[in-house]
């Protein structure tokens, strides 16, 4: 059960959700074995999660209600066994301070089948297929009622927070809009054209760009907070992954297969997590996705200001990432 | 040599440090032996850290300019030998983006010569002088020219970002009013009274109570981010550290140390961090210190939204400092 807290006085929000804590962790750093025998992601596992909420083969989706144990299949999404926020959460009361239930979704999308494989080893038709879920996924949770926002996120390795080391995405659906995306967005309509539309102009074949592709830019941003961090941004203004066409969403795999495998090749024991920042309904809003490699910690400096100190220039991750030095 | 960056459009700042990258970082989680024997935060190893700024020793501090290598201290104050910011910053410029030199100042509070001091084991004495140091540095910085911030905190455990495992607190003075600060005081603005005296009128005595002495309150926040955050508020309106007598020092030295002795009996291998929130020449403001234990990591969700999932609800997490569950 979960409760969603308003801070004191801010217009900030946090989920107490005491199941959460009942949740299985991935190995320990040193010397533990990998779990791969007991994963409950793997193929053959199907029966230790919940159903399926749908379930892919063959880059289309299965329509029959029995898929949901089938073991053949592509990618599987599933409710996540100890949601922060479920659909079903019961009303609750505070009597002194700002409290919401923990309505919500919160899904695992099991990228692969297999234990071993790396997104960024994907076949084209794997990735094109992983962005076709995130899209179907992403545009069914936003038609839920009282849904405000769906954060799309992965997590990978136990330094970036995974808990389970089978590659898989996560998908948490909230009734509030982040206030953190709505002071984004504010300060977007505070200006005259779009700031991501100019970012693009500004960095696009400069000394930040580490890939492009038809439709996107891959960089190390000017303003970085961690070392080796990049954004994906679309050059054309688009809001919301569920404006994509089936090109773009292959030349967004493209570019997202490209920033991990650089990440991967340049930052060893890679831990990272990438988040899908978009507005649907609201086309003002510029598509954007950041990738932020762990490799610091953040700590007393930046809890208390929010100022990051961040060891390495973007200028200098860019070249490294490109192998140039 | 660091620079102070703004985000392409938002009112927010990173610090591009290059240098930071070559500190030393303390023994890995598994299998090495403690560093003491070589810690140059220890008596002994004067000569391997920067000539002090003040050193303080039987509860005052020490004039002679000659002190700056003594060896017979209780508490030593040194530059950061890498420093995110410097008094000696030269000047810097970008053709396109929002740059300032890295201006400020970055010192390293050693608390105790000796190794195996522990915070929450400090007497009255020892605690008393280290919130004297801590007011006396922080009142120094805040007088420097073009310094907008002091920001004090410390790092404990590696978990919580700590390089150094010998007991210290950092002090960055930075030339801007960090953007989070701003945008709390100014949602206080709005409100008819000061939040925080409501924060302490309404938790105070009550069940997130953990500790209170005649001029302070420790609980565990009805909005906590973290498992086991806890937040210490006078009970007095007050803006900041310079305005403290000695008698409020020793109390809130005495709640820090009970807050830390808490968690550490609590929390296996703790690992925290704590933070001032202070205002200088800000009357409305209302003097706080937050501390947050590192049990869990921001992932995805979390960089994605900016509302943590708190698996420990705070009402639980009192019981549980207090041992009565
Ligand atoms: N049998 C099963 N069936 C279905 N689902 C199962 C399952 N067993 C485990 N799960 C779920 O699988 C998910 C795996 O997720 P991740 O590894 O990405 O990180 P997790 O969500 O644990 O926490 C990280 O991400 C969150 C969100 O950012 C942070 O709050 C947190 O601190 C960080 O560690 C968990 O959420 C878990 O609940
Ligand atoms: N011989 C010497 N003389 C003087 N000073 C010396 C020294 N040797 C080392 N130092 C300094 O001692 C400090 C020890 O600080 P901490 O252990 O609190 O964490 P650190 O600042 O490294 O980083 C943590 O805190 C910062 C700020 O929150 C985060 O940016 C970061 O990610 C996190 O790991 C370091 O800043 C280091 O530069």
């Amino acid at each position: 059960m979960s409760e969603i807290r308003k801070h004191y006085f801010l217009d900030e929000h946090c989920i107490i959700a005491t199941g959460r804590a009942k949740r299985p962790s991935a190995p320990k750093a040193c010397g533990e074995e990998s779990r791969s025998a007991s994963c409950v992601f793997c193929k053959g596992h199907e029966g230790e999660t919940p159903l399926a909420n749908a379930v892919y083969k063959n880059g289309e989706i299965l329509k029959d209600i029995d898929e949901q144990r089938i073991t053949d299949w592509d990618v599987r999404c599933i409710p996540n066994l100890y949601p922060a926020l479920s659909p079903e959460a019961p009303e609750v009361e505070h009597a002194t301070f700002e409290v919401k239930k923990g309505y919500g979704f919160h899904e695992v999308i099991i990228e692969n089948p297999l234990h071993e494989s790396r997104l960024h080893l994907s076949s084209d038709e794997e990735i094109l297929l992983l962005m076709k879920v995130y899209r179907d996924r992403v545009m069914h949770y936003q038609s839920q009622k009282e849904i405000k926002y769906v954060s799309l996120f992965k997590n990978w390795g136990k330094k970036a927070g995974a808990s389970l080391e089978h590659t898989h995405t996560q998908l948490i659906a909230v009734p509030i809009m982040p206030s953190s995306i709505i002071r984004e967005r504010k300060a977007m309509e505070e200006l005259e054209s779009c700031p991501y539309c100019k970012i693009v102009e500004k960095e696009k074949g400069k000394e930040r760009q580490i890939y492009e592709n038809d439709d996107f830019i891959l960089i190390a941003p000017y303003f970085s907070k961690v070392p080796y961090e990049t954004w994906i941004l679309p050059k054309q203004h688009v809001n919301h992954i569920s404006a994509f066409s089936d090109e773009m969403l292959l030349s967004l795999g493209d570019c997202i297969r490209t920033a991990v495998s650089f990440l991967d090749r340049t930052i060893p024991e890679l831990a990272y997590n990438y988040m899908f920042f978009q507005i649907e309904h609201d086309l003002g809003y510029h598509f954007n996705i950041r990738i932020s490699p762990v490799t610091s910690i953040a700590a007393g400096f930046e809890k208390n200001t929010d100022i990051y100190i961040n060891s390495m220039p973007p200028e200098i991750a860019t070249q490294h990432l490109l192998e140039k030095v």
